[in-house]
């Protein structure tokens, strides 16, 4: 035990009445609703980067967070790890996600970082059975490292891809060994920083096979996660090219990977894309590959990626009914890639910062089921298609029809539609009855 | 001929060295680059709708534009087709671009605008011939009127659909006639408003069954020229389902439709999708989906669509550049899909600003054309990537190798690359020596 | 009485689990607040122009509505009228707001304005005797009518300028006539399209001098509001010169104008300029500038000023949070500036799209009247600056210190300051208790 | 000499067809360009911050630059400005600027960092006298330092606003020992993060008094340079007090310093308050306090300051032609306030950015020179405000006319105005004549 978080227990459920700043007032890991245990629809993990390895430096300034875990030696890691899992376990968090480069310190070259890695594995897997915490995802940093400032797989130096490559080897093993739900690939240096240097279609190439690369090797273990990837249109790149949903399936189709690979999508990141977050996982619950979710938020105002912790409940809910329509998480869970506020340095703020976040989505999901329950709002989109559900509406989308039939059929029967209201603000009060 | 333009001589090239703001300083149709005549390699066209049928209005105030030709009758419309025509000979613009909405006056349903469509068209046509202007492609407005509010394709009532289907056989059949050398998909209402009555599985179906409709008749009645989808990622919608280049090359792929269907690239969509419009070329060239581009500027600073006529040299060239590099144009060319600022009442605003738009695209073709022939930046980009070209660079993308043989061979061969210079700086000063 | 809204029951206070959509859920007029009435504290208002004067065109899109007062006579503008006061009596709404144009039709130049004006006004003037309703302001439509196209005040024409005034003049009276409680400008037109025909200083000076005017008029005619300046950075013109509070508290010191006029500020006008409503409001009192609101919501994703009508309880308690800090409203009250979605074309969806947005504010008021209450978040805010209170705190404000005596006192005491948590997160928990 | 730039010689001007890359195309200091010297006009600074001091790190990512300069001793402080002295007399730049933090290294609080400073200013006094650069301004890091994290001035905690203090004075003393022409304050983290904790009032006080203070200073050690503030809308705060040209100027109307303090004008931070670098600049020189500019630009598609290099002519010119048209730079100058891209290695870059810089920089001048030369812009936008010096537009700004006399005169004169063109597009091609 080290003394981080000393004076803070484990956080308990008190009930929406509760003053208690370290108490959940929404998230009761046993509710039952709809027939499945909160903790098992939500599957919260903390992210390990932001929570533990990041400094709290921003553009203009530097490292505001002092932890006594910061430093480059194998110790530092496991005092790390050992921090992290006491908040697992004031939190009582089921999951966790992490960076290769989070867990270990750098280490000389591939055999090094490989050598650091591994028994950083051991370490934790030992942890991981004392504490009960499992693993969501595992991932490899391919961005930090100045080796990967000109891309990883879509790098113009063969080396880095290798080099990339030979990572993500370790970084499955040790996902697979930690019994990871899933494997995620977040492509932060996927992209360029100027068209005038870049070869769009080599760099699709590299993407593509290095992709296919990864499903062949989680066949070949024998890993039966799921293989994400986590669109993300630009930062650190000007272009990234998993720039969001509709062009990462779109990448999946063109590589013939489609039926492999799923998404991870973070609420941040729709946003940077000038979508919604729920709009991301509508879209890609109908392409059929929705996989995880990444739980932050975004500032509206600035318009960056600021990974904050969720905390409007309204827009939350609005997430989480996508999802559970879409039949909940099976691999996926949510994933909190959140970070404090780099003025937050105190370890009540670490804490704080996750109850809150856990207990607005708590709030939020059982805000979205009651919703679903209730009906009345999916009642009144299906009746809103009704048409397309009659023999004629059949008919038109069937194949049999070509223009020119409709068009005579238009003329022959002098079709006039007239507009019907959309509903859209009695929809929205509608769904202010659950928020 | 009317009186509209009085006044306003043809146009003429003069020379970099006029100070005549109705000549032409750069746009020479019949100067040779890359051996071609420049006008055959920009195939300018002149937008029908912002040129002679939009009133001036913008949310905060009504029309401003007076013409004489404002109104609902066919003597109106084809009072407008001779001033448009007139506009054609002075700016010599070889090609125009028409909806049916701008060419004729609404009818009354289906059948009469049909019979107004014809009947402009016999007009339309009958011009052509006595001016030389050509058809570069044809559309149908399936977002103007009330009826397609919520769709037009995509609308959950079907008899719109079918309205819509009918409607573009019609335009198709106008367009074939005119001998249009492509036909252009602009899906304005195609989108929703709010996800909340949205059925996003639905509306691709009907989307994808639309557009196989499209292509289905166009080899039906024998039309040779392109099929174009032109993407736009909001507005009018919230959010449209052709939002940029990859989500329409995914949903092309899906449909079975990528050998069928090109784009139709604007600037202003793909600025106001994220990218920048060489993004959209180059990537569509990569994809093998280019068509042909709607030239304008967005405003940076409001990021609205505001459609202006082009004017910044600079960027224009990156353009042409990527367009060169492709191949240029096939069926394409560069339609101003720019409207006039709604205080420009003027008529020789209206000449002056296509002036001044095929100015700048015609210096910008050309420096792209003189930094093609150095070949120094090709070079240098050819050079970044000259590792994949080794017989190791081959090896690692042939799929011989999957990620342990590569971590086995960064292992082995202690390979630990070493970052090179992007020169993102150097590049752009060799740009800058070009325009 | 219309038959407009038949059908429709005036709206009751059903209390939080009401499942009838046309009741509020929330707002009880009669509720006791902080020892005043709910009504009171809100002071909510229906604006004619969105609400019945809007036809539901967009940029790429007509008329989606048909009212039957639709229309140019002297009939139409009363059948709107009345329909508006049937709307206020099923609503409840205490207040309303208008443009001279969205209730007298178009006059014939500036006599037949006033004319239609004044009868208008009578009009008016006996259905507020009837229904109870009052006039929370009164204004000037300066934008829409292609005469004000390059600006009202600020027009290089100073017959434009005359024009404007004179209509200023007739608004102020019909205000004063109908016991208006303020009088709001907003400067729609006051701004630029381009730089290049602008001459910033000229112009400054005639919106200062316009300015002045107003001030000095309302004096003359013993009129008690409050004279508002609605800031708005852009749209429809490129730049505004009320850009947002704290541009318009610059202009009013620079024309000696800042204890004679406050701002009304719009949620979508603040959120185009960068800042979060609250922020806005709270710089406003800081400044001693605030006067009133324009609720409605903007779109964040498309940045568009959309006026939606609010649906995000926890959005705006922040915002009335910062109205009650500051003392309330006095004269200014809660005007939904919001507009129907162009789709949502039944009556019932102008009553709904009301009752929601009451009930989000009603809702958001108690909230934020918690917190205040409460008292926590106030303590902890002034805990943080507690330093400032201390003699050496306000000996360094004071100015007797100066740099160099302030640099003696660092070096010799060794200062060098620890920094403390700025508590952000655990805020944001905190408020999240109350919504 | 260090062995740094080690095979770049001095850059010479070559003339527009030089295809040198390490040659001025179009600065030659020596040309005269109305009636002065182009240096003269110019007055290019290097930053040595960005050039210097930045290690190439980015949100997701670390140091890639490896200068034999990076460390924390004197000795390393020497060696980097030596090299930067090497690179002001390669490129021949006249001026540079300074960040205490830039030139000494981080000392053991007040005392040490003073000690610090003060050394380096001997050593940077030399090299100014033995190469000839000079000191454009100076100013003070107020936002790297943890301490700083909740502001320096604005700072919650009296102590931090001392040790600022304290600093600013070491800072203003070293720049009057180097013969500074300016002193900045440039406001990075005055601002807040979230408004919860925040109070408005109370930060605004102690803004003023301490701005207050750096004038008061000034005087009494006899500094003759001009002080400026540094607009910035946000980041790294989320929002800043110095929010723009506009906010500054209300700011120092409130304390009384209008006629002390000047602005320096970023184009990066102009673009992120939402307007044109071009305006803020004229919208200074409108209200009296333009002062200098740092001259780089920003990234358009992804919203950020990316303090890139400028590479745009077109738009430099109408940054210069509105500093021309106020009267050139006084003290102020051009600060070339922009970092490489991250990627750009080699000490080749550094230097070749800044020779294009100063080539765009330079052509766009000379392109405004001519345009203002031309005189036409100025006969149009004057032409376009005539009727305000006529007799009748002088009487409505006068002050004798109220709103009531306004609306005789509009009613019997029946003044109806009609609008004229705006004539834009004739105005941005009569631009596209001079870049
Ligand atoms: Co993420
Ligand atoms: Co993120
Ligand atoms: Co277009
Ligand atoms: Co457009
Ligand atoms: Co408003
Ligand atoms: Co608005
Ligand atoms: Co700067
Ligand atoms: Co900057």
């Amino acid at each position: 035990m080290t003394d981080f978080f000393k004076g803070i227990e484990p956080i308990r459920y008190e009930g929406p009445d509760s003053t208690n700043p370290m108490a959940f007032r929404h998230y009761d890991p046993d509710e039952m609703v709809l027939g499945k245990r909160l903790e098992d629809h939500l599957r919260f993990a903390v992210a390990w980067w932001h929570s533990f390895a990041w400094p709290g430096g921003d553009p203009f300034g530097g490292q505001t967070f002092e932890r006594p875990w910061f430093g480059d030696t194998m110790d530092h890691s496991k005092m790390k790890a050992d921090v992290a899992f006491e908040m697992f376990s004031i939190l009582g968090q089921p999951f966790f996600c992490f960076h290769d480069a989070d867990i270990r310190p750098e280490g000389d070259g591939f055999a090094g970082n490989t050598r650091n890695l591994e028994e950083m594995v051991d370490h934790i897997g030992t942890k991981m059975e004392e504490v009960g915490t499992k693993l969501l995802w595992g991932t490899a940093n391919l961005f930090t490292n100045r080796r990967y400032m000109a891309g990883a797989s879509t790098n113009p130096d063969p080396d880095v891809f290798a080099f990339a490559a030979a990572t993500v080897k370790t970084c499955m093993d040790a996902t697979h060994r930690l019994g990871g739900a899933n494997y995620v690939l977040w492509g932060g240096r996927e992209g360029y920083e100027t068209l005038l240097n870049t070869d769009l279609g080599r760099e699709d190439a590299q993407l593509g096979r290095f992709m296919n690369m990864v499903v062949e090797y989680k066949h070949r273990i024998g890993f039966e996660g799921t293989i994400l990837i986590e669109p993300k249109p630009q930062e650190p790149t000007k272009h990234q090219y998993d720039y969001d949903v509709a062009t990462v399936y779109g990448f999946l189709k063109r590589h013939g990977l489609e039926d492999e690979i799923r998404v991870n999508i973070e609420q941040g990141h729709a946003i940077l894309a000038g979508h919604s977050f729920e709009h991301e996982i509508a879209l890609a619950a109908a392409l059929g590959i929705f996989g995880s979710i990444d739980m932050n938020r975004n500032d509206y105002q600035s318009g960056w990626d600021t990974d904050q912790f969720p905390n409007n409940a309204p827009e939350v809910t609005l997430a989480y009914y996508e999802i559970l329509k879409a039949g909940g998480f099976t691999t996926g869970g949510t994933n909190f890639d959140a970070k404090l506020r780099r003025q937050s340095l105190d370890p009540e703020d670490l804490v704080a910062a996750h109850v809150g976040g856990m207990d607005v989505c708590a709030r939020a999901l059982k805000s979205a089921a009651k919703m679903l329950q209730d009906g009345e709002l999916e009642r009144l989109r299906e009746a809103r298609y009704a048409g397309w559900d009659t023999e004629q509406g059949r008919k038109l989308l069937a194949g049999e029809w070509g223009l020119d039939q409709i068009a005579d059929y238009v003329r022959e029967n002098e079709i006039d539609p007239e507009p019907r209201s959309g509903r859209q603000e009695r929809l929205e009060n509608l769904v202010n009855r659950f928020v």
